[in-house]
């Protein structure tokens, strides 16, 4: 399936007072990491691929990660990112976030596929093309 | 186990572009719901209870969270939370965020508790009043 | 003029490897204290007052803080605001944090009232009830 | 005096519900700027250089920004930033956001050199060489 690779140097501002990173910033750095991911399998940049698509955006419903090694800033990491799974309106990823070579963390996360509906947001099916583009 | 309970109002400056809470600042939500919860068991707010206890923090190992219902600024949310384990130098954590009374997101989380050791950290025994009012 | 009190406890999160104040947290805070004194000049939460207005938001123009104590996890602050200018499609307010009674930072800002005109947003002027219900 | 150039591309996650970045965000890119600007004068990034300075940080006494034209995710910055005085204890720093080219946020920044001082930190003066590299 598809996937992606991206660095990232961690900022004095992404940690906290024990020193290493924060970790809600480690589910900023992965929602990154996928938007990065379908902008490569897409050809465009999230703006213009919700535009292109008419999604009002692809929300999380469940995501996990487990901490084997903490980072702190000047760290340089690497984020390894694949599609696990294509469901009708959601999909699945898998990061791995690697620092020195070695894995510090592995994150998944299950995302839907979403038009605005009104006031609300509601699940649509992923479009041919996109099932096509994330299953290369 | 010890259990606490905590109001909330999400902020406009939470949400992102779909107009929902972006998703990384509902961990912020748990990380503060696990420190006022430990604030209440310890009778000291967290500055204290790290100075008290000798330790660097209670860093994450684990976390996870299933997201059911969005949640937008304005909101009144509430996030009960409740020591579900008790390891030798671990703990684990489970919040549920209720929107309108209804259940919005399960979360769960696993922390270590780490003392400095030089330029790192590593974990150490939960000392035995923390163990007991943990309990309670 | 108008004016709003609110109270703050500070996070861990919020806190840098400095062991204080994270600045860019403290605009956060800032925006937070001028969407509460709205909220409460005009008696409806902000989703609801960008509805009833039918505005975009109430984007920053300028902003400036001086900082002249720092804080940290586990202070407790207050956030004194101020409404200083109405002009005709703008206003500003004067932010000060006090921490134990003594001024920590004093801040000033000055917003636009916008509504939104396709693609992108346009000021627009002050409601006269609005105008109103700022200068009290 | 010492200057640097960085870009940027502004991320989801950057955004409100107004589409546009949440301008606390903007400070926190500007401190990022900070750090790699003093990362390329001192040669070594910025956890080596505050232990090589032995000191605690650079925390902020006065910031201040005009935001002429917001952005929004998908576009691509260039803030340039440059140091502008340079004081006993303290230095000042001027960020430029440009956005296709145009000037789209000016900021202003002073900082202070600060060792820690027991439970609290102090300003210390600029070491002689700190002064030489940001000159140039």
């Amino acid at each position: 399936m598809f996937s992606h690779r991206m660095k990232l140097t961690i900022q004095f501002g992404d940690c906290d007072p024990a020193g290493i990173v924060y970790y809600p910033n480690y589910f900023r750095f992965f929602d990154n990491a996928t938007a990065a991911m379908l902008t490569s399998a897409f050809g465009r940049n999230k703006r213009n691929w919700l535009t292109h698509y008419g999604i009002a955006g692809i929300p999380m419903v469940d995501t996990g990660a487990r901490f084997l090694k903490p980072s702190t800033f000047g760290d340089s990491v690497d984020i390894q990112s694949e599609i696990t799974e294509l469901g009708r309106s959601s999909f699945s990823v898998q990061h791995r976030l690697l620092k020195g070579g070695e894995l510090a963390i592995e994150a998944h996360e299950k995302r839907v596929w979403v038009v605005r509906d009104g006031e609300t947001i509601r699940s649509a099916p992923l479009p041919d093309d996109v099932r096509q583009l994330l299953s290369a």
